[in-house]
């Protein structure tokens, strides 16, 4: 089987926007407000880091359990591991996701400054360059023949995308809009050239699209 | 987290019809045509037993690779096994599944008549008696923490459910009428006062049925 790579519970608001443009240690989406965006995933049973019964069985749930089924490795920019820009001053923060990560694979952070790699859990940060088929070359060969999960944000699957190197992509809308930050695309239909589109409206609001390469 | 009892991919015809009454060794859904009830999840990329690439990615392939997911055990009824009743007569015969199930857990099979467990592949088929309380706590003791599946046919899952044991409930119902046969209830609209019903249309012209205990 083919080793894919693919984009799981990305979340997008009604007007496309998938972060801001004021990221901060306090701001990790820079944008106040961004979180309601991934409220519906929160709100389900199966949600990474859930640690108590409750939340949510339907549809949406189908979603996030689906998150880590059969993925080797994770490829994320940097900014999805913290928000410094340029060379890294310390070695001692390692990250916004806490000591137990929800990751549970290898994670590639894309940088042009390296920095050694570092285990929390079972997350493996491992900081990386080069173009993205060099990268998610490096993750294929990690993830051992499982698929490789590309987590974003916006800026890191425009260039998967333009690189032509995503196999099916998971867009989560809920029905928020956020009115400016950083777009996806402009509209959905920008990708119809080179993806199969399915278009689900779930009954919790979220309306999922199903993106996968022709 | 509790170790649920889930019904996965349980096929339903949209005139209600999950089996026929006339099952035999070369019918084992005692009903000519039946296998159109289930050429949705064969066409999904991710169905179990699929060897090649290709296939579907968009919702339904949702489904399909969920179905193990987090699936410790599996209980089916007898007739999910093989066509025979009564006392078991040929124990070479060793069911409809093939010498590659695709269950690979344990799989308690319900039966008045014992006969000794035997293991093909990675599944392991063990012959049960007892109510269905009795037989889903043998089975959860089996799985280790993780949930029991309830592999139907139609008789069992509404033994299941008379039992009020059954946590989710998953139907798809693709377009097809199948005339008359078994039937899993009178219309979804009577499990209501147990369960949570989100019904969602999928793009490929089955429409999922989630079901979740209150």
């Amino acid at each position: 089987m083919a080793q894919l790579l693919r984009v799981q519970n990305f979340d997008v608001s009604s007007d496309g926007i998938g972060a801001g443009e004021d990221q901060s240690l306090d701001r990790p989406f820079g944008l106040d407000g961004a979180e309601t965006v991934f409220a519906w995933a929160g709100a389900t049973a199966s949600r990474p880091r859930r640690t108590g019964p409750g939340g949510s069985r339907g549809l949406d749930d189908y979603f996030t359990r689906d998150f880590a089924h059969d993925i080797g490795a994770e490829i994320m920019g940097r900014n999805k591991f913290g928000p410094r820009r340029g060379s890294w001053q310390d070695h001692e923060w390692r990250g916004w996701w806490g000591d137990e990560p929800p990751f549970h694979t290898p994670a590639f952070v894309l940088t042009h400054h390296r920095r050694p790699s570092f285990t929390l859990s079972d997350t493996t940060f491992r900081f990386v360059g080069g173009d993205p088929a060099t990268v998610l070359e490096q993750a294929r060969e990690t993830a051992q023949g499982k698929d490789v999960r590309l987590g974003g944000g916006v800026t890191t699957i425009r260039q998967f995308l333009d690189a032509d190197l995503v196999d099916t992509l998971h867009v989560a809308v809920p029905p928020l809009e956020l009115g400016s930050g950083l777009r996806l695309r402009e509209s959905p239909e920008e990708l119809l050239d080179r993806f199969h589109l399915e278009v689900v409206p779930g009954p919790s609001g979220v309306t999922h699209h199903l993106f996968r390469r022709r």
